[in-house]
């Protein structure tokens, strides 16, 4: 399939997908949107010489050949995967950083082995208690920066995965081939691609993409003090039809996405009019922990005009959208409704 | 991802992946295997010409554009999808017909409308009773004969829909652009491609493909009075190790797949000893109806030799596969155990 991505860097590649592509409960692996901080490996590693390492706060250093990852057992589970800086663009302060709408977002059928099955192997100890990735130890953009991250030890024996398997196929070169860290329903900043080195560790990793990056501050805010982006936050994405779309009055089916990181969708409700009525969406679809529910509404469309189309998710931990995305100084993690809402015009 | 399938006939195109391709819940789009008993369309249909035509025992004929049917409410499903004669090659007696092993399957997350809205739309009547597809009206194979099927209204209403998305990307032209009939659970036989044409009749439809193919009948015996393929039967199928694979000594991960149409799967057991003694193997991945589930098992496979190993799947309804498959004139839907197993050999 060809697809004709936004591009909103292309070096380091940053894109996002035409919307029409998220009306599936697969997205494909072509129209997966890009996310990067450095740049790709032009050749896909040699998985002959790869080796995955653990090593740290272990019983003792260990390290695994590919093959010995696909002789254990394995995990495939559907997982929805997005960006911290998707909607950063419709916020209505304007933040740093590519600006996403709601393309930097995809659900994926995803398969590997278990990140607790790894760390077993080389043994766990007191010490155990963050768990950081590297990707090929490679400086990012030539800064001398690495990018690494940790994540708390609970969640790496408890839902985190490390992917060798995109929808069926093979991990792509760009999405981290052959290997990526994976802690299930979190933002995929801490989802290490080209993933080699696992160090176990007494305290978070220290350095630009754990202390700086990566967390929610406002200006003048020491941003180590501020929140790290983890869970997903919960949020409806409207994906059909098109924000400024015209169409004809009559029937029109509404559709989109809603997800909530390691929570499960409770209900989606949609307003045709700025917000004041609610009326409550038709869950539909596979319906898999950590994957983003479908949802559609037939629209009774009779008068024409122009209406602001809302949606607004509830998940299975009573949690809900905020009608406006709450600024930060990075723009990460908007899930505002009216952020996300779109204006059609109805025709004649 | 380049594949290279195993191709029985070029002419129509009917081919089947390698096995490793099998070892992913989603099979992706480029590893379906192909089964055609005509000419697959050279160009895809344009779509703007294109038309469903809905006639018969309906209260109005009436046909919908491609346009109107994504106006139509969205099913999405994950469902498994058979050709009725893969296993053929594995019966212990020959029969007609393409030399299926196991890759005539596949497990696809499918997008589409609901036959029951389609025929909603025409309106039903009294003698609604059984609804036929066709294919864009092309006789198979220069013979004057079209390939059409049609299936009983309880189905049709129940779980049936129009495809038209194959794992988040339009149908591709060989597996049927721009819409194919999809009776959830049954045999690909009752899947037409290319469909254009939907008529409502009081009963079954008359034809080759109807009367004489897909009929579960024994030499010598008419095959009109054969019962027709439909709902897929119960069956485990094993990906690794492959048939006749060398495998050194050791921790040995056996993995598979098993199906069961619209039942759903309860367990798998498997053998190491030619049948003797059976242990469960562990069932992981999505849970969705209509779609297989994944099992593999840790085997210690410490002595060297020889081994069979065999997996006898049982669904939800308590149906068990046979230990043989059952031949009949066509070589039908063998679901046998031992026909499915694989030998291995442990060295050193």
């Amino acid at each position: 399939m060809e697809i004709k991505k936004r591009v909103m860097t292309s070096s380091p590649l940053n894109a996002e997908p035409p919307i029409e592509l998220l009306r599936s409960w697969i997205t494909p692996n072509s129209a997966f949107f890009n996310r990067n901080q450095g740049a790709i490996p032009e050749q896909p590693i040699n998985i002959e010489d790869w080796r995955l390492h653990v090593s740290g706060q272990v019983q003792r250093e260990v390290e695994y050949t590919f093959q010995e990852l696909l002789q254990m057992p394995k995990i495939t589970t559907a997982c929805t995967f997005e960006c911290s800086g998707n909607g950063r663009s419709l916020l209505s302060e304007k933040a740093p950083g590519n600006p996403w709408t709601i393309g930097g977002v995809a659900n994926v059928v995803w398969g590997g082995v278990s990140l607790k099955d790894v760390l077993e192997g080389a043994g766990l100890t007191e010490g155990s208690l963050h768990v950081a990735f590297e990707g090929f130890g490679r400086p990012v953009g030539g800064s001398g920066v690495e990018f690494v991250r940790s994540i708390p030890i609970d969640k790496a024996l408890d839902s985190t995965i490390l992917a060798y398997e995109m929808n069926g196929e093979p991990l792509p070169n760009e999405n981290g081939y052959p290997l990526r860290a994976l802690p299930l329903g979190w933002y995929g900043a801490n989802s290490v691609k080209w993933l080699n080195r696992i160090v176990v560790m007494e305290k978070p990793y220290e350095g630009y993409f754990m202390d700086k990056a990566y967390r929610i501050f406002q200006k003048g805010q020491d941003p180590k003090t501020g929140e790290v982006v983890m869970n997903i936050k919960v949020k409806a994405i409207i994906t059909k039809p098109l924000n400024n779309e015209k169409i004809k009055r009559g029937k029109v089916l509404i559709m989109g996405a809603a997800y909530a990181g390691e929570n499960t969708i409770d209900r989606v409700m949609l307003s045709f009019d700025n917000g004041n009525a609610w009326v409550e969406a038709q869950l539909f679809g596979p319906n898999e922990k950590y994957a983003w529910r479908q949802w559609q509404h037939l629209w009774y469309a009779d008068i024409p005009g122009e209406y602001q189309i809302f949606a607004k998710a509830t998940d299975s931990a009573g949690n809900q959208q905020p009608l406006e995305g709450q600024w930060n100084a990075h723009g990460y993690c908007n899930n505002g409704i009216k952020d996300h809402g779109v204006t059609v015009t109805i025709e004649k």
